[in-house]
């Protein structure tokens, strides 16, 4: 653990600047709009240890894969959301000489990130040879305009004279630091120093990817009025230098105003031009104009989301942060884009979609954002349901297999163990479907689109069954289960349940479906036998006299032992223990048939849940990010409160204070919805399944109260949990609603129920 | 299948060429002398397809793996024995023209590679304009300078004026196909035109890897005389020019001698010395007199191996073209040096060391070549024993884990399926050391060197089981058996037989070791004990009702069906199917639990191989060039004679047929012996255990006769069958042995038993 800024209700600020926390601090001040996204690099030269990071959504490159033995069914290449072209840079010189925080000597560091509204704000005096200067620099990428980005520096000499030098420019020199054999993905176009401007694009593959080209353009003012410098360009890279007189006590201000435009939405030949426009657009307003527009979009948002916790500021914190760089990322405006678990916030895994997206984002943002942005999520897979057929066939089989991880639809991981045997995320994406249709009541969804995603996946499971006749039963065999810490193995209980509970819903929602949907759809009678013969014989591995459900066939003949078995300095043990050794322990990354217990909680009576995670929980090391959420829930619901409360503090400030240690390459993106959920699931005990908003709270021992809001069926409620329960509603008709096994019902204007 | 080559009983010749198969032609005619090896290319420039190789004993680069995901326990590096600088050019111009047969007109084309003596010729008539001029060309790898190369070229004037042009280099400026990105492994590090030398140096690694230098030297001769040509040098290549003006009828004969010294034997500040030595040597002699020397050899080794079969010309030359090729490959003279899948014909397989030398090629060898040959391939073991701990505590394991490929010991291979899950080559290793001793009656071994190996080997199994408290029985978990079409598996019935069978041997024999040798491995009387409870305990699947061992856990699950099921358009289905849909099959790549039949021949009934033999043997699709020779034992053992011979059709020709469509990659080396044993212990039915040489023999019905040799303590045999079975002993003093269960008192000069 390492806590590097400070505890505060909505800031994440600190008066520290330490080299060697740089790229942990660089992950925490990430910001982001969406569509594009950055690490808290700073704008002028740093010549320490750092990771530079900007991206745009959905701007990436196929790398190559093939090194190694390449099978049939293997991915062609590995895809990544690139390092982009950086408009970050302000170079700055006192008197000729170069700002470098790793060199210079400085006092009064101040670095914040407002969670209000994503601003990023630094402060540092600059100590040179008999001059004293202090920097300000303010930076939001706008809600309001997408493509741009906003970044002011303010220069105050506070003894001495200084000649200021501002060297504002675009970067299109950049690299990823996984790249192999340092290969560079990016090709200069051109680069206009009248429209200052610079164009790229992606170097050619050859997996008829599309190339990206984006184009930069940059537009300085001063005193709120668009100035000109000194321009220079190179290959691939602008440079704009300013260069100001001022004595003592004198302040110089500088706004940079950004567009970055990509061939996604406009083709490379219309990229000057509509970056023009917007730029003129960007310009009728002051940065602080522009800054009040976008944190009043912020505001709604809050709104609409809040959590707020009494008693533990530290949680308080935690829970903001999650929020505010969940929305960062994604707030459903682009339906090509989806949320990686790293974000914007750093190159692992890509910024590629996973299935945590289904898993772990569905379920909180139903209840956060609106209804439109969920559903854009769904909308997505839908939208790349060509790929999901693909990926399919290639593993020779029919139907839709969605991809672990994916850009377009096409699966682009590069380990055989996760691409084609973790399908169990074919179950997640079914199951999404049912989680929107269940909280919203909107059927729209499912009785069109979501239908043929339902049916392609249910196709996908009918051949991926086998039929074992020594055991008279369907079977799945060579899968990864949710826990990654074995692969390889057969009859995952949770795979095998979602695949069976997927066919069924399938079943329960063909008749109600848009019939010309269905027409095309064209199931048949004897497909649809055939997946009722294999709901009706389906294998389950389980054990009576355990009385569990067994992780998959050949769990319970492991060395089984608790995790508290693990000595301390071995933990965790992904990074101490071989993959061998991981791979034959019973020890278990994250929830896997708690999982199953998670999603479909409404099937299982209270005495197996019990039995499960007491079999189960101990055995987990929980070393993804997304198993102590799941754990937290069920733990509250069989009353192991203080179990329910330890296990959610892994999952509150596990970048804040930088649990994992891994913090440095980026956020957990996709795992911060976990906070939320154990809260709101959790400790509220929140169900939605059967048309009915129940809750079951308690509050944790440490804390005095707390409280949420949700949207639900068009109304705005308040859950607040003190000694008491007060759910209100904000906004929408009446409603029923369950507390405690309660009906209550609620009217506007009602001050609890 | 497809043949290029004329069948004949010495000779791998053809009249034929054609570009597009001129990989297939380069593979089948590459030769080498254990010390070097080089693939069939052309002296001249030849600008059509084709895949340059040059292979030195050793000499080998650890290529970056770290792409994609790397886990605790990954090897560091994936080895390959790199492409080594070109000894070979010789580039012609015929009147300033370039002779180069993907471009010119020629006619007469011959190729030919006599299995005798190792020795390639190739001849054409090269068809310019107003000039006519035939090329012979001889090359050879000596036997007796192992750094020899010997490259002769005669051209002879058929019609016209021709001023012939011979650039004779040495080419450092060399790749690898496989190379990632292109990269270069050879550095060039000094030229001499005088010396005519050129050295280089492999590129600097960061895994501690020793770089290798290797010194080219070349000296070439007319009419057996010395001479010096124009010398040209380049950064890492030398050129020497001579040129000749010949009329019609005259002839011209240029001999290229070459000496290859390399950093493994000889310091590179020596090396020129060394190779000036070396060359002056060489040149005692005419290039016809080191060729009988050399041939000189090979007829020794033929005097004790050759395999004669009558009524089958294509059987009696694939037998002796793998003989050939094997013998081309290792002879024992280096102990750091092993049998590359591979061998020199190719970068498949990275020229690596794999279990196939234990499996295949050690009970091959103890028969054909003097006892000391495989006694070098045990040593090569006990020598990369650090190596093997090394590999075990990667895993975090104890004992000594033998890598599945390895240079030095330490394991390189890039699947982490392959590497530390296909651990059943360690019980390979361990009988190897059985094998030898119980062949050849020489103790030695076993009980100084071997039994560190043994004792290295059981502590790895003792450690790698774990106890099944369910199960109250040892197991091994996560493994790959011999059958690589199914990885990750539990309790496969081999992997567990044969470490039962180590820790039962290596009890068995540490009591007749060396004392000093078994003080300082220190087994204690616990560890003992805890061998003796696994091998009392250790769990093994088999069906009683099937009367079967079972090849893994969950094996019987699967959706059994005979291979005959496949589609033929399908096959072989590691070209057709997906990898996913391959693991999930049924279909067996290799024998798996009949390759622990074949090893413990002696324990199973004959009831018992009939079972496994059936059960198995339709389900294997065979498309390991290791499977079909072990199951053509069987076959003839169980007397399903024609199985047997169609099985052994399948190794017999393997290359030369090019049956599995992929000898253009190089030859298949390691399986070479699979024809050898198939005749031997299938057809011969020869068998060694309990001190007793045995046969059991029949004819294949096409056959009018086979006979080979074997040499066996101390003694050397001829069997010869036909219509009735003759033994004769050729030297060495008299013995009994065991023809059809009949006890035969064998005495030199007797002409039959």
């Amino acid at each position: 653990m390492k806590r590097t800024f400070a505890v505060d209700p909505w800031m994440i600020a600190t008066h520290q600047f330490h080299p060697e926390d740089k790229r942990l601090q660089e992950s925490l001040t990430a910001i982001g709009n969406g569509y594009m996204g950055m690490r808290g690099n700073f704008e002028e030269q740093y010549s320490g240890d750092q990771l530079s990071g900007t991206y745009l959504g959905g701007v990436w490159f196929p790398d190559k894969t093939r090194v190694g033995w390449w099978k049939n069914g293997y991915p062609a290449y590995f895809g990544k959301a690139i390092n982009a072209p950086s408009f970050l840079p302000i170079r700055i010189k006192v008197n000729e000489q170069p700002v470098d925080l790793a060199k210079n000597s400085f006092r009064d560091f101040y670095l914040a990130l407002d969670l209000r509204q994503g601003l990023l704000t630094r402060q540092f005096i600059y100590e040179g040879d008999q001059v004293e200067v202090r920097f300000e620099f303010q930076r939001f990428l706008s809600n309001v305009v997408k493509e741009a980005a906003l970044i002011n520096v303010k220069a105050t000499v506070l003894s001495g004279k200084a000649t200021i030098t501002f060297d504002a420019g675009l970067e299109g020199r950049v690299a990823n630091e996984d790249s192999n054999y340092d290969e560079r993905f990016w090709e200069p176009q051109a680069e206009d120093p009248t429209q200052k401007t610079i164009q790229l694009q992606t170097k050619p593959n050859p997996y008829d990817v599309p190339q990206f080209t984006v184009l930069l353009k940059q537009q300085l003012r001063v005193n709120h009025q668009p100035v000109t410098g000194v321009v220079t360009t190179g290959n691939g890279w602008l440079n704009e230098q300013i260069v100001a007189d001022l004595a003592a006590g004198e302040t110089y201000q500088l706004e940079k105003d950004v567009i970055v435009v990509t061939s996604r939405d406009v083709a490379p030949s219309d990229q000057q031009q509509t970056a023009a426009a917007l730029m003129t657009t960007l310009q009728t307003h002051s940065f602080s104009e522009q800054l009040a527009a976008h944190t009043q979009l912020w505001a709604q948002r809050w709104e609409q989301s809040d959590v707020v916790i009494e008693g533990d500021l530290a949680a308080q914190q935690g829970i903001r942060f999650n929020i505010a760089q969940l929305f960062m990322t994604y707030y459903g405006e682009d339906k090509r884009l989806n949320i990686g678990p790293k974000g914007f916030t750093g190159e692992k895994y890509g910024g590629a979609t996973y299935w945590d997206t289904e898993a772990y984002i569905v379920p909180m943002y139903l209840a956060v954002t609106p209804p439109d942005v969920t559903r854009a999520l769904l909308q997505y897979r839908h939208d790349q349901l060509p790929g999901a057929y693909h990926n399919a066939q290639q593993q020779g089989l029919a139907g839709a297999l969605f991809p672990m991880v994916t850009f377009n639809g096409i699966e682009c991981h590069n380990e055989w163990e996760i691409t084609f045997e973790e399908i169990h995320r074919n179950g997640a994406v079914a199951f999404a479907i049912y989680q929107y249709t269940a909280y919203t009541g909107d059927e729209s969804y499912v009785n069109r689109d979501g239908i043929e995603v339902l049916v392609g996946i249910a196709r996908f499971w009918a051949d991926r069954v086998h039929f074992s006749k020594r055991a008279n039963q369907y079977m799945i065999h060579g899968v990864t289960g949710p826990n990654e810490y074995e692969n390889n193995v057969n009859n995952n209980w949770y795979t095998n349940t979602m695949a069976s509970w997927t066919l069924s819903y399938t079943l329960a929602r063909l008749p109600k479906a848009n019939a010309d949907v269905v027409a095309k759809l064209a199931v048949t009678a004897e497909e649809k036998a055939k997946w009722q013969d294999i709901i009706d014989r389906m294998y389950y591995p389980v054990d009576d006299e355990l009385g569990i459900f067994v992780q998959h066939d050949t769990f319970l003949d492991k060395d089984l032992r608790p995790a508290s078995s693990i000595p301390a300095d071995q933990r965790p043990i992904n990074q101490y223990w071989s993959w061998d050794r991981i791979l034959r322990s019973p020890f278990i990354k994250q929830a896997d048939v708690l999982q199953g217990i998670y999603f479909l909680n409404d099937r299982f009576t209270q005495a197996q849940k019990e039995r499960n995670f007491d079999f189960y929980e101990p055995m987990t090391v929980h070393e993804s990010s997304l198993s102590a959420s799941i754990h937290a829930i069920l733990a509250a619901e069989l009353g192991k409160t203080e179990k329910a409360v330890a296990l959610y503090a892994r999952t509150a400030r596990l970048d804040l204070d930088n649990y994992n240690n891994d913090t440095d390459d980026g956020l957990h993106i996709t795992s911060m919805s976990g906070s939320w959920l154990s809260i709101v699931q959790g400790f509220a005990g929140m169900r939605y399944d059967h048309d009915r908003l129940r809750f079951k709270p308690f509050l944790p021992k440490e804390w005095h109260r707390f409280s949420f809001k949700i949207n639900y069926r068009g109304r705005l409620l308040a859950v607040d949990v003190s000694e008491e329960v007060n759910v209100i509603l904000l906004a929408g008709p009446s409603i029923d609603i369950e507390v405690n096994g309660e009906l209550k019902h609620l009217e506007k204007g009602d001050d609890h129920a």
